[in-house]
């Protein structure tokens, strides 16, 4: 078996999960509903998934890297402006925001509130949380210079997808300028 | 039956339930449980109650409070300085975030998140978050002149209550000072 197929079949059933959960609900997914949606034997899942908890920690995991995979890959010129900076960080992320559904953020929230009663999956969620934590946090505290504003600002872009799911939303354009302008504000 | 008293036994079966919640998870609340601990009959708790949903939204409308009462309570002076209102804010605001364990806040995030798959629930709590939202937003509304940066702000304080449970906290002291320094920023 050579590794870039065995890895793609490890995706496909995370992507396979991922589907189910937004499709059906976190309460409704099983191995075999997981193994049949992928035609794969259930045996095959547990070869790359010790068991659901696992397969859901992963599927989360790829979730969550729609959050991330943006801020991660591009850098911000050491040397561009405060201005160009706030547009940067602004811009990223309401497209992310914009491109979320509410039931993508729901399940989130429920994957991630589900773990924190199982010690397990909570310190799988753990790690993959402190390398989003450090990714975001990292460039937000270059930018405000404070560690404990950054977490502020991180922690108002959580609640603004809770907030989403309970039906308050913003369009691309009026977030974009508010977390511009409240970003400026912070730097000040 | 006097009114005082039927209030009172609405109460203590919330309270109760709170309790319940609170030790043993809301997946384990039952009407049997609730009853035996209130030491009432079944048919007493649905003389207040119509079912379990509606026993769970009026406990969680009782946790909720604890965000709500000091806010609703106090009144600002017109006349007092920004500086002056940014220290209130930040003052209650750190009181009632230090008050809530972790464990409450968590409850909390269950029972908001799952009303969202239950029509009648959603319901109930979608009133009880527009009312709490009324009240903060309103004052944050008028210290900011801007209604997006006053949910802005909202969201804030409900992601730092979701990063508490995951073990990023803040005592009380700083995050008076942050909060402070941040809507200060934001008047400006």
């Amino acid at each position: 078996m050579d590794i870039s197929k065995a890895k793609s079949k490890k995706e496909i059933i995370a992507d396979k999960t991922i589907e189910i959960i937004l499709n059906k609900g976190l309460s409704k997914l099983t191995m075999d509903e997981v193994a049949k949606s992928c035609d794969y034997s259930k045996g095959t899942l547990y070869n790359y998934y010790s068991n659901k908890d696992n397969l859901i920690v992963s599927a989360f995991i790829r979730l969550i890297n729609k959050f991330t995979y943006r801020i991660d890959d591009i850098e911000v010129d050491e040397n561009q402006a405060i201005e160009k900076k706030a547009e940067f960080y602004s811009e990223i992320y309401s497209k992310i925001f914009t491109s979320l559904t509410k039931e993508e953020i729901l399940r989130t929230f429920e994957i991630i509130l589900g773990s924190v009663n199982n010690k397990k999956n909570f310190s799988s969620l753990k790690s993959t949380f402190t390398k989003y934590f450090t990714v975001v946090l990292d460039k937000f505290e270059d930018l405000f210079d404070s560690k404990n504003k950054a977490l502020m600002i991180q922690s108002m872009l959580v609640g603004l997808q809770l907030y989403k799911v309970f039906g308050v939303d913003f369009d691309k354009e009026t977030l974009t300028k508010e977390l511009k302008d409240i970003i400026l504000k912070l730097c000040e």
